[in-house]
């Protein structure tokens, strides 16, 4: 849907097309099927299926120039990349993507080719995952900002918690791990390559279907790495009543994080993989080696105590993303 | 849970608290259990039951200034009402309200205990309605801005859309009109009396359990009134095909409407009863004035044609909220 607007309507802001026109104009796009939806946008809510009597739901706000720059990432990249990383609560649950619902704050002077392209972003994410876009709302601020609401379906498993790590257990992971801190490295200094770095940052690669797949294979504690690796294994390790251990070995340092590393005057790049959140790998306890799944990498054990250890001592790398830094 | 804040405890800001802090203070409090959750805030993602297999949805974004001040209302009303507005979607589907997400976007200089009111206000409403506060999320913005996801159960009724109305159907009306445009143009004027409709812009009453019971009396349409009454009963025309036509005697113009206009100099009562929203009643069409439930005032008439008349003429007041005015 990129490349579709031409440059008259281009040019057309959100405050001269108006709150309904905007909605009209965005909600006539995409497949409205997927993951079930019984009524889609344009009544006063939407109605999904949720097929095993129970609805999975998280959500999350993004603010602009915070957890996003429209001068860094194209508004198609921020509506994939926003719709990935609320989804992956969903899929760190053990659960399949349904449907999502999206509040969308900004300026009457945006320009309505820019939220029509975070709207086709929104969408191609949505239907990676099999989800569908099924509500959402359009105010006024002097910034972007987004709310994105994610329902998923558990299929009849048990919610997958941060709870249910226990000693004995190891740790896995499934998907990325730095690759957005690489990027944002990269970017902050005002490189705009390599690109795999800075692509990885603005556009993350989300294993959805490895969630699910976890929790089939036995998986006792699942997140998705957010803030960071070691800080949200901290969040597992504290609602688990454990300790957890990682090995900085297990960890597959790319060549290309070097090379960054390298131009940008000695960076860490395990500090990116240990710390850096956004890429949204999930990451589980297994009862045991033999339970983890293909796709998964083995990096640490779980055992008794508190906290998160690398190679048997604190860690003592940068600490992750908090809100209020 | 008003005034249990010590005085040490309000000057700490939340940026001090920092993000979990906070979400550790806010998630203590407050009863979980309402609505049929399973698993309540502080995974990745909440389980709430959905008995019959569908859940209705529906997200709104309120941005401080624009929906709210923080120095015309108190944290705990503007929670109650954003609270309100957001469960008045679902229950205007014919739904019973389960549970919400709530994102709160705020600076870091806000005072805690601005927070925590806030909260006790969404733990007060969502009670009121049945229903619990499920899950969420905290990051920092320059200005409060709160998005608000609310789930419900429709119980095995058919959705109540607004796209069911047909010639012949009455239309009637449940809950207040006019009572928190009224406040408003109060609050504007610089005044702060009387109580009556200044208390009902900064915290509406809501009949939660009317939309349900209307489902069950065969509404055919059903929808709040959020921006206004004529402006909400357009898309109801529009969606179902059909012209609509409100009777203006049909209203009751409370006698405080009557001083307030007195006193600002001549306001027209009748305009803030059919343009005036976020008093959040319910409008419903129903095929015939026998099947109106108790409660429920009947205000006009569906026809063939489009639009919404008064007596037959088009509308000449002003046209209700709009998100880019």
């Amino acid at each position: 849907m990129q490349g579709n607007v031409s440059g008259r309507e281009a040019a057309i802001t959100i405050g001269e097309l108006g709150e309904f026109g905007l909605i009209a104009r965005v909600t006539s796009r995409g497949d409205r099927s997927a993951g079930g939806v019984l009524l889609g946008p344009g009544d006063d809510a939407a109605v999904l299926r949720a097929p095993d009597s129970r609805v999975v739901a998280s959500t999350d706000m993004y603010v602009e120039k915070r957890h996003f720059r429209r001068d860094w990432s194209s508004a198609y990249d921020i509506g994939r990349r926003v719709t990935a990383a609320s989804l992956a609560d969903v899929v760190a649950m053990g659960a399949r993507p349904t449907g999502v619902l999206v509040s969308f704050a900004a300026p009457a002077e945006l320009e309505t080719s820019w939220a029509e392209e975070l709207n086709a972003g929104l969408l191609d994410e949505c239907a990676e995952a099999g989800a569908s876009v099924v509500g959402g709302d359009v105010v006024r601020d002097d910034h972007v900002v987004l709310g994105m609401t994610a329902l998923g379906d558990l299929g009849g498993r048990d919610p997958v918690t941060r709870a249910g790590a226990r000693p004995g257990d190891v740790v896995a992971v499934c998907g990325r791990l730095g690759w957005s801190a690489a990027g944002f490295a990269v970017l902050s200094r005002g490189f705009r390559s390599p690109r795999a770095v800075v692509d990885a940052h603005r556009r993350p690669v989300l294993p959805y279907a490895a969630g699910p797949a976890a929790a089939d294979a036995g998986a006792t504690a699942m997140c998705d790495v957010s803030d960071g690796l070691v800080q949200d294994l901290g969040h597992v390790a504290e609602a688990s009543g454990v300790a957890i251990d990682l090995r900085a070995a297990a960890f597959e340092i790319p060549d290309v994080f070097e090379q960054v590393a390298g131009a940008l005057g000695g960076a860490d790049p395990l500090a990116w993989v240990l710390s850096g959140g956004e890429d949204h790998a999930l990451v589980a306890t297994y009862p045991r080696a033999s339970a983890v799944p293909d796709g998964w990498r083995v990096v640490g054990e779980v055992g008794g105590g508190t906290g998160v250890t690398v190679d048997g001592a604190p860690y003592e790398g940068p600490s992750g993303w908090t809100s209020f830094d």
